[in-house]
């Protein structure tokens, strides 16, 4: 095999304590011993994010987030030098990196910052070189060469903008599952672990509550077509490829199943129907940060009113509750009916576009199990439902089984 | 009370936990609602540094300085952002920073740098606007554009070089003691606290076992003039000013009884008397990083030989045998006696330089105890005298009476 440069990110359960950098160390030899150039993003150790956070919030409930910044990126910076130790212990080169010093440029958004660019050129001659770079994830420094994060989760975006900046030929993320599966193990046995899945498939499952990589990390890979390889730190053994849908040569035509909890329905009963009352009702909800996502509005059957149904996340419902309550009297709804005992549950699949007749083999497998869909909406490769909670785990595995996807 | 410029610095069981770090941020308060402007340096809040050094060993045990440095420095970078939030918690401007960003330009020696440069223009315009610079302590940048540790207890250091290069008219460096005292109060209750003392003093209190301040930062402070003052993080009163000497009117003839035991006594004895024998002596210990403190040669009684007795510390005591012992032909002594025994009492102060009898006056109060004296050494400022280490107690209580250091 030739030589490639690879960049490898380990997040927290990986490097949670010294014993577990020195095996990441060993994994890390294995690529540079099979000589490829390998640059390391690390996050925290398990836990220590979390003391750096609770520190925070015993000297003050609100504080100011360039501080919390500067506290917070010390966790990164701890591993990224014990794996560098780990690594020369082991005969390997290396030296840390921390984000300022590459440095990560991000805008000043403290707390949430976004990458702009990475200089890589210094970064890249000693890769060359042979020595492995081990760059604190999660951070960056801003516009006020001050320490910036990149909010939770981040150190995927770090490694994704990392291997794009250093036209890397892979990104591997390894983290306590061993890929990408066709749904939750825990609710279908019979799930199988994907080989190859796209980007967009991807972000439609992170989105919908695949918990496996940062939703803003694989747009970024799509953008910068950075191939992507989620795989266990604990086991030896391929992970699924994130990749650009020309390289999956046939696609199945459902890929994932994916449900989500943390939906919440409200219902306004009898609005009238005329122009501009959606208007009325989301742009309120918006000015209040709350994001809707399904949103259905039946015919009306004359008398000049409507019912209109939507979903918010379970967190937001109250308060979506009282700002549409305090506007009873502008908006003119018969009642107003909250329902959070729901749960989405989706299809997803790049080959939905040239297969018809997907979304019906999802009505009508929940149909034969006696589940009522309450609320439907689609996408080009998605098709979700909103049903009753207690049928989450019956729905998702009929739809598993429905759609071809139970393993052997 | 004019406004005055004033660098505050706090150790590591003053920010022990987050409710100390409150606690600081009070303290420092109360400078800036007098009206002046305040700097201050912090350390690693206890224990944090441990941890962290703990962590370094456990991956290796020998380690890359550079990312020792890296993993170690972010102790005090938690705690500066976290004072600094408490700080702006109670209404008063602050912001952090670390070694790198004002930069603390420092050589490259990692581990014990020495700082070559502090910029200011930046901090003092903005302490000019009355915001609180929190400077993280122990830690620079290095030529390399890596981090730089000062070493072990380099806060103090920070906090004196940031005074002199702010030209501040105080540092004051709040410990978990409230001064500086006449000698160890743990042995003599009758212990005085000093309101003031001589940089020169303070040196040879601290390289004699007094463990207050770094050495270094005092022979810093005495470089650059600035007036320091140790005194308690947790009581509210004046502490000790170590200043120069013309800020005391009327010395005392001695300020300190101080008393080491980490002494370890050689005795060569019947070496051949004839010169170059020091040198043949010596030279191996400095080759193998040895210090050596007192020395005594004794008046040869003809016969051409001499006894030859001098001190090391206790942890280099094994090594000193052993390199000299590896020498006995070369050295041709008759015998090699090593005596870990034994403990170095001093007698301190400025006064010494105008007074006669300061040293006969220690003999005599010694011998009156029936104590016998080993090794005697003196400088401008000081006696020392090795004497058996069953008598320390004795000895320093005794003195401290001799002289008249005795609280009323």
């Amino acid at each position: 095999m030739s030589r490639q440069r690879i960049v490898m990110k380990f997040g927290g359960t990986s490097v949670a304590d010294t014993d577990r950098i020195k095996a990441v160390a060993l994994r890390v030899k294995r690529e540079t011993d099979a000589g490829h150039e390998v640059a390391v993003v690390v996050s925290a150790m398990a836990g220590v994010t979390n003391q750096l956070v609770a520190w925070t919030r015993a000297v003050a409930t609100l504080h100011d987030a360039r501080e919390y910044d500067a506290v917070v990126a010390t966790g990164e910076q701890v591993t990224s030098g014990l794996l560098a130790i780990a690594l020369q212990e082991l005969g390997v080169p290396a030296r840390s990196w921390f984000g300022w010093q590459i440095p990560v440029e991000t805008d000043d958004a403290h707390g949430k910052a976004r990458i702009r660019n990475i200089p890589t050129a210094e970064l890249s001659r000693r890769m060359a070189d042979g020595q492995v770079a081990v760059v604190a994830g999660f951070q960056g420094l801003g516009p006020d060469n001050r320490v910036t994060t990149l909010g939770r989760g981040g150190s995927d975006t770090s490694a994704v903008a990392l291997a794009a900046a250093l036209k890397a030929d892979r990104c591997d993320i390894f983290t306590d599952v061993d890929g990408v599966y066709t749904t939750d193990p825990r609710i279908v046995a019979k799930a199988r672990k994907l080989d190859k899945i796209t980007y967009e498939e991807m972000l439609e499952m992170a989105s919908l509550g695949a918990k496996v990589l940062q939703i803003r990390s694989v747009e970024m890979a799509m953008k910068h077509h950075v191939r992507l390889q989620v795989l266990s730190s604990f086991e030896d053994k391929p992970g699924t490829l994130v990749v650009d849908e020309d390289e999956i040569v046939e696609h199945e035509v459902v890929s994932g199943i994916t449900y989500s909890r943390d939906e919440a329905k409200i219902t306004l009963q009898r609005v009238p129907d005329r122009p501009g009352v959606a208007a009325a009702i989301f742009g309120p909800l918006a000015d209040a940060s709350i994001n809707v996502d399904m949103i259905v509005q039946n015919v009306s059957e004359g008398g000049g009113t409507t019912d209109l149904t939507f979903t918010v996340t379970k967190g937001d419902l109250d308060r979506a509750m009282k700002v549409l309550g305090d506007r009873r009297g502008e908006l003119n709804y018969k009642a107003l009916v909250p329902d959070a005992n729901v749960v989405k549950v989706s299809v997803i699949g790049m080959g939905m576009r040239s297969h018809a007749g997907v979304a019906q083999r999802m009505f009508k497998a929940l149909s034969e199990k006696g589940i009522n869909i309450q609320v439907i909406s689609t996408s080009e490769i998605k098709v979700s439902v909103l049903i009753a909670e207690e049928y989450a785990e019956l729905a998702v595995r009929s739809l598993h089984t429905a759609y071809g996807l139970d393993a052997a």
